[in-house]
């Protein structure tokens, strides 16, 4: 043992013949003796040794010769060992000299918070019929169609997409065909199909400025350039419109967030400034299914017949926003590269919700769904008012037809004298999500407001919520 | 009446009368009558007009006055309509002239195709457990744990991603954390988030040649470069890579379509490349677990301990592409680029499946089902062999220890004298959906062979379709 070559090889031996394999209950030997041997051989020490023969390894083990062999093949497979021909199993060369890092242990996840009041855009998902969509889930999936486990369409499961086309017809005013609707995963996937389907990268696209802040960052992340423009009490006006832009996104139906409906002879203009220019219209409508006066305005889409306007809808306010389902529909002359960009890209909305969806659509429940909370969130709207009554002079208060949420300017009291982001700053001190209509802006001299969510809120708690709200506004006013 | 402006006056005030509403059973009368003013203003004919007072048109038409101002209220809110103070109600003067074009008739869509043999990629759907699955979804949604209904963590359901955590743990030698991974909606997704996370625009990231066609124009669509490189009989080699790559995309454990696995040596050598460089390595480990023979080999990412290597998993090969479920594992000093990026743009993997999916992995059936896919594959892969043995100079048969498919290159009765494609274009005439290797190549002098999924045929439709192929091969050899 003066050699320190032949030193070296029977310290390889002992290490290996040391082993400690677990019988019964573990996992099969041959795994376990392979997850040893790399153990030993990661750190390198043993770089171009010879193994002991099977048979040896395997009587000093006490296991049979097969598991040695299973285990000296699936390292050889993942290049520790190499087989000489005729002159038996080496330790490779080249090893690994990379131990993973140790592991440092992480924080558990925060358990979830219930909503703070005034946080807008927020259905009341424990009003959702829970129990009749998770029927519809099992009763689509139990037996699934055949076109179900086919190659998916990626323009989304085409039931469904007529289920959305009458559903537009009744609701919005917006006469198209099931063709012209692609199923999407929210509207980041949105822009993302029209940026692959109708707009070059780095276009210039208008934004209602107030408007809604994640879209210009949407907008931005997704490679176009968004172009705030400043809107008046109809809304974006086409005549402030610079040039050389691709489009412009407007909430037309409700003005987010301020809820101001966008008149008919503004849409004509628009659509009129869209053909002029070649550009296009991309109408958001959020939530206007939530109308409490009267039928819900008919959409722009409509009005143009799908000539220039793309229409996007979503499910998130309706249903549940953790189902990333929402639509887009398109102008003809655009589903056909809509379908090429899909073709590519695969489609990004989860085939799984698609077929509840539509029978949820079509047996009607869907549409009682929505009834019964435009009068829950209606009572709602009006219990918060009545509650903020008492601080008139602070808050400028009005009822709106629609929505899921009131914008109040500051009142007499306060406009001008205190910003609506100090408002906003000590109510999230309380607590409150209470969102500075300013902070939607990011052109100077914006107007300046409250955005109070009323939806997701039960009527004891918005009673609260209005009462805290008042010493708030009156601590400021001093 | 000789006046014409008293004779139009008159003309509006026929027609306003003449207006049909449905009494029982129909829409509610202002809804009906609402519309059916709307069809008379929108040609434009009637700009300016004054209308009626609406007691008197309620008179005419028998409806209650309440009706009528309802039906003009909602007109003047559109905008169809304009009150002046003290004078009644007039028909608005700029008036849509636009008409909905009208609809052409769309051809049904196609019903569901089975798939034709050899397509690659696709699960056999038919085997999944769909009861067990759809029993899931409906228990996770019945009565949904609050944390469902809560604001969705955008990296995904946190059960799932502990589940995720285990299954690598177990099955793919990858010990990460739950907070490091990152449910997606499959491949496009995954890149969409990497660009945003951790790649510039316009980044070159190498791509194996011959490889995955689609990768490269999901590449491309997302504003990054690919950059192909031919692999050799390891895959692909870091020697060959040019300077200034971001990342390099791998199919280590299985190269696709080859079904190549990359030696250690060359793994180190790739970690080497990428810690010089400074660069990524992206590991797309799509089918591994299906394993015939021994163990999956470990990941590189594993390997590498998630220093520099990115892991993308999905759920497509293992249970449905309709799922659209996919994960990334980052390393630790990625995931903080990768929450700010999904905290604007929001998650596109659907929140539905998850609770379902997480629940499936933590009850073992998930496990179950793959090991039981794995010995059917198996058998598939061999009953293929078999029934192409009698062909063995027109293919070159060697059994693959893993995946859904075989890559055989042409035999000796073959090779160099008919091109793989035009094999694929036979077959092609023929229903089948045999894909050329060397169509999987960007790059001059790719090598040649043909792609056999059998994953998803049964036994008997594999045996009539190597027959089928056989006649190709023979007619091809002439």
């Amino acid at each position: 043992m003066s050699n320190p070559e032949d030193y070296a090889q029977s310290n390889f031996q002992a290490a290996l013949f040391a082993l400690a394999l677990e019988r019964g209950g573990g996992a099969p030997l041959h795994l376990q003796l392979a997850d040893a041997l790399r153990g030993l051989l990661i750190g390198g020490r043993f770089a171009g040794r010879k193994l002991p023969a099977s048979r040896v390894l395997a009587a000093e083990l006490s296991v049979s010769r097969m598991t040695v062999t299973t285990a000296y093949d699936q390292l050889a497979a993942e290049g520790y060992l190499a087989t000489r021909r005729g002159d038996g199993t080496y330790v490779a060369d080249h090893l690994p000299h990379l131990v993973p890092a140790p592991k440092r242990p992480r924080p558990a996840p925060a358990p979830p918070v219930p909503p703070a009041p005034f946080h807008p855009g927020l259905p009341d998902q424990a009003l959702f019929p829970h129990r009749a969509w998770a029927r519809h889930l099992e009763r689509a999936w139990t037996r699934p169609a055949p076109a179900l486990l086919a190659r998916a369409d990626p323009l989304g499961w085409a039931p469904l997409r007529q289920a959305i086309a009458a559903h537009l017809a009744a609701w919005r005013g917006l006469d198209c065909d099931a063709g012209q609707i692609v199923v999407t995963s929210g509207a980041w996937d949105a822009f993302d199909l029209l940026r692959g389907a109708a707009l070059q990268a780095g276009a210039r696209i208008a934004v209602e400025d107030p408007g809604w802040p994640t879209q210009q960052k949407l907008l931005q992340r997704g490679g176009l350039s968004p172009c705030p423009v400043r809107i008046d009490g109809e809304g974006l006006d086409p005549a402030r419109l610079p040039g050389g832009l691709a489009a412009a996104i407007v909430t037309p139906s409700r003005h987010y967030p301020t809820g101001t409906a966008m008149p008919l002879a503004r849409r004509l203009a628009l659509l009129g400034w869209a053909e002029a220019e070649g550009a296009l219209v991309i109408e958001d409508d959020y939530d206007s299914e939530f109308r409490y006066q009267g039928q819900p305005l008919p959409s722009l889409a409509g009005l143009d017949g799908l000539g220039r306007t793309v229409y996007m809808g979503s499910f998130s306010k309706l249903l549940s926003p953790g189902l990333r389902i929402g639509y887009l529909v398109l102008p003809e002359a655009l589903t056909g590269a809509a379908r090429d960009h899909l073709e590519v890209t695969g489609a990004r909305a989860s085939l799984l919700p698609q077929p509840a969806l539509a029978a949820f659509m079509e047996s009607g429940e869907f549409a009682t769904h929505l009834r019964r909370m435009r009068r829950v969130y209606a009572r709602r709207q009006a219990h918060l008012l009545a509650c903020l009554a008492p601080f008139e002079g602070l808050l400028s208060l009005s009822a709106d037809p629609s929505g899921m949420h009131l914008m109040l300017p500051l009142g007499p009291d306060l406009a001008g004298r205190v910003p609506d982001r100090e408002i906003s700053a000590r109510a999230a001190a309380e607590g409150m999500v209470l969102r500075a209509l300013s902070a939607h802006a990011r052109l100077p001299d914006a107007p300046e407001g409250l955005i109070l969510g009323y939806a997701g809120f039960e009527e004891p708690r918005l009673g609260e919520a209005a009462e805290a709200l008042g010493r708030i506004l009156r601590a400021a006013a001093g």
